[in-house]
């Protein structure tokens, strides 16, 4: 027999009964029934009941053994009595009868108990993360992480990507977020970075040749922590395509990227065909460029029917400025004043100054708006409002005026608050879109210039034209997002792959040819020497595998997670380096003044 | 039809004579025959010729192309002659004729030619590594690298095995080669560092309950520059199981590693049941833990038939040391007095004394043992030499002497230079094998202690018991290598999961229980809370890429490789930082003195 196992504790069977067997395993928990001891044994792949009475030779051992030993036990399969079978266990219509127990390795006292899932203070259970993970739904959560990068593997080969790995030490880059520096030990005062995204490497993949590159890629960013976002690395999905058009890679990457979805939704539906909504639409409808659609709500202008009119707040608003405009955010079952005054508490509470309202309600046989903004502009412009949105008796609607890029945040917020008070928000499903053309520039209002809205080797829709035209804040990109529920899981473009294009745009930003070319050498030089048209995307991977376990925390969704300061308690990174570490890299830290 | 292409330039056959097709690619080179212009045109997945005649509407614009521009063809499939069918290529069968052709990107003139691979400076392939890339020999080593990967990452699902991924920004490992540090800027005045192995965090896989992990994992060392690595990263195999024995992790891998290579070897031959070797046998046989078994070379001792012989020099040798023995390499066919004049002039021009030998030739009826050493011994024993060693006529023998952990070495080379100048490895198969119960210490003559002979990890065979017995440096470890052609491509051990023992082993290396606490901190205070038996291996990936594809340098199997001086001449690492960077470090390069 095996020295340590002949099956795991995942696989007696009835068919089993009789049979002499060796599980190794942890102990998950020993309970003592009048005298008869039941150890519940855990493994990676399930858990077997193991039972020790007083005549088993096994019982003197059986009653030394405490959570997290390690122990191997030897035993007969017995066949559980009916009242006794667990029918929610693969394992339930068997218990091991132990013969000999083998304590292969004792635990101290725990410091976080495994058993039962209780709350416990996060330091803890990251000094002690190899606890923590023993966790029922730590370890099913990793283990379900793993499957989904898996079937990305899997996806991506099958329509025809390639991995390729590329490095992770290499240069800063000088766009974006900040870089994790490298000291070089053979060229001192020099550093390496370690990449943001393989951006530069991929681009240049597909001008070396290959056509379709993808990588499980590890991405490091030096940010100050946030809630959603783990100190340090964090891995994408990472893809790229030669001679193609944005519509090649949306309907590349649609169908396999459903397919993932649908295999780890636990049954929940998965939009069937993504709708494509320019950034724009996005704008004006859910006030968000990563829309929630499973809020139905959709808001639209009403700006014609407050101009003029008896609100004169709103009236005045858009008779002094063109640029005004009055968003409609519909309710609908939202028409009780309760609610009204809630929300519009709530938009106090945001610092909005409040949130106008008219709801409806039928009075006998009439249909009736209600609330200050309906007696403000009377009965008809009221039914227009009504008529425009498709509102009922019950419902009702919000109002926000003013220009719409300063106020489509809150707008976009208050659509959310409202979806979700109203229980309009339908949770089991995945509601999947791709957001499509970007704005390529935005206006830095405190620099007083241009920048790339999104990043600089994305293609200006419209070209080299386009860049000499009138307006560059007009100007799309061939830039692209993919959402799903509200959240940003994807992003891509079509990349600017001509050298003069790349200067030009780079121009209106204030940046030099010089600048360029120091910059973006690798890019820029390749470019020169026969570079395909190609484009690509990249997914959010801890995102999506959140969004598919329905994990709230990153931490419930990563191995060997930092902590909010960017500190491994289990490992005790970051530390201080030797004298001779130092040396050797020919750098010094400077001290710090205490605070 | 689709914006950039109907095909790609692998695609076309007979069957598609007539059709109006698109290809995009690159411009392989442009032959002008008697006016008609002949293009190859170059994809990743392959080549298409292109015609364009006088005739053709593209003429004007296929006379401007050049090599490496990126161009656009419409145009009919014709069949080709029967005389110019070229039977190598997968579109040998057609040419495409052209119709229109757009020039997507031009090239400026190459700095060094795509098309017919010459010979060029390194540095020169790797600033321009983008049109390196696309040779077909490097752009096939790359590709075949990816698909070996993904063998192995099929193969190691297949077996049960799941890929986990461990961190990268993790904490300096006071053992083996260098760290590459990363200054942390939250926490001024630290570093963490890129992993040389996932070593410690697999072991902490196993201790919070995983049972077969596997990773693709990139290793960092910051280790001066060798022709048998490259500077920075390199990606190893790396798996761990838990419950298992050496045995089940040799019996798991070895059909796995098997069936890649099969799968890869062109049709040679892989060994195939692994013979599993002993250190000490390995030594002895070979001269070295990673014996080449293409070569059949078994050296054998012979000390017996020297000893008290006329052979004064080996004689007194032995008489005065009993640690001196004389080791036979034999050398079938080697059987001339030029080739051992020859092997012994080689043996000084490695600095050693000469190297003895005998060789036999029929003198008439009778086999007769030449050489001054045959003459120096008599008849008798040089017989009995022959009859050890199986030799015949036309075979020679050669000999050296010494205290075996002296020579051991050299005699090994001796042993290849044998083999290799007599012909005697066949070089077209792969030759595998398990090096296995590796010491587990080794004497540092210069510290005058013993340390880990491998790595602090290794369960040492005969535990505490061994531990606490007379001669350290007699204990062997549950230790392994698999080896390949006379190169090590994998390392693995069962790992010392019992605290007590661990501190134990370290204690006889000099260091203390608390020094084992600060430094492996994680692993240490892992193995208190029930740690289960477990073992593993890596893989070095590099090295069973470049067996397969009969590379011999890394750099044909990498695909952005750094140079000798560990610098990036592509994207230009390393590079100075910026005063904002360092601030926000909080580190001060030191100056250099000039030499």
């Amino acid at each position: 027999m095996h020295r340590y196992r002949s099956h795991t504790c995942a696989a007696l069977r009835k068919s089993d009964v009789g049979s002499t067997v060796r599980l190794s395993g942890w102990v998950h928990r020993v309970r003592d029934h009048g005298g008869v001891l039941f150890i519940d044994l855990r493994d990676h792949y399930g858990m077997t009941q193991v039972v020790a009475d007083p005549d088993s030779p096994a019982f003197k051992t059986a009653e030394t053994v405490r959570g997290e030993w390690v122990i191997r036990i030897d035993g007969t399969v017995k066949a559980r009595t009916d009242e006794t079978v667990n029918k929610n266990m693969p394992t339930g219509e068997i218990e091991l009868y132990a013969r000999e127990i083998e304590v292969l390795s004792a635990a101290k006292e725990l410091p976080l108990p495994v058993f039962g899932e209780p709350d416990y203070p996060e330091d803890v259970r990251l000094k002690y993360r190899f606890l923590d993970l023993r966790r029922e739904t730590l370890h099913r959560n990793i283990v379900k992480r793993t499957e989904i990068i898996s079937a990305m593997r899997r996806g991506m080969s099958e329509i025809g990507f390639t991995e390729y790995t590329t490095p992770i030490l290499t240069a800063s880059s000088p766009e974006g977020a900040r870089d994790f520096l490298v000291p070089s030990r053979i060229h001192p005062g020099a550093f390496y970075a370690l990449p943001q995204a393989p951006q530069q490497y991929k681009q240049l993949l597909m001008v070396a040749g290959f056509d379709r590159y993808f990588q499980i890629a590890p991405c490091f960013r030096d940010e100050d922590p946030r809630a959603d976002r783990l100190p340090g690395e964090f891995y994408q999905l990472d893809l790229e395509m030669s001679f193609v058009e944005q519509e090649d890679v949306w309907d590349t990457m649609e169908p396999m990227i459903r397919s993932v979805l649908t295999d780890f939704a636990g049954g929940k539906p998965v939009t069937e065909k993504f709708p494509r909504i320019p950034y724009d639409t996005a704008i004006r409808k859910y006030g968000s460029d990563k829309p929630d659609l499973r809020n139905p709500i959709e808001m639209q202008s009403v700006t014609e029917h407050f101009a003029g009119s008896g609100f004169k707040v709103f009236a005045n608003m858009i008779a002094s400025n063109p640029r005004v405009e009055v968003w409609a955010i519909p309710a609908k079952t939202g028409g009780s004043r309760a609610f009204c005054d809630r929300m519009n508490a709530w938009a106090q509470s945001q610092g909005q100054p409040g949130l106008g309202y008219i709801f409806w309600r039928k009075e006998g046989e009439k249909l009736e708006g209600a609330g200050p903004l309906a007696k403000n502009i009377g009965e008809e412009r009221t039914e227009a409002i009504r008529t425009q949105l498709g509102l009922e008796d019950g419902d009702a609607c919000f109002f926000v005026a003013g220009e719409p890029a300063k106020f489509y945040k809150f707008a976009g917020e208050a659509r959310t608050k409202a979806g979700e008070e109203l229980n309009l928000v339908d949770r089991d499903r995945f509601e999947l879109c791709w957001i499509v053309d970007f704005p390529f520039y935005e206006w830095l209002d405190e620099e007083k210039r241009i920048d790339f809205a999104h990043n600089p080797f994305s293609m200006p829709q419209g070209g080299l034209e386009a860049l000499n035209g009138d307006d560059p804040l007009s100007i799309k990109a061939y830039q692209y997002d993919m959402v799903c529920n509200g959240f940003e899981i994807a992003s891509g473009s079509i990349r600017n792959q001509l050298p003069e294009l790349m200067v030009k745009a780079f121009e209106l930003t204030g940046k030099s040819r010089q600048e360029v070319e120091e910059q973006f050498g690798g890019l820029y030089r390749a470019f020169q020497y026969g570079a395909p048209p190609h484009g690509g995307m990249a997914f959010g991977i801890d995102r999506i595998v959140m969004l598919l376990v329905g994990a709230k925390n990153l931490r419930e969704i990563s191995l060997f997670p930092m902590n909010q300061q960017a500190q491994d308690l289990l490992m005790g990174a970051p530390s201080p380096a030797t004298p001779t570490q130092l040396r050797e890299l020919a750098i010094r830290p400077i001290p710090q003044k205490k605070d």
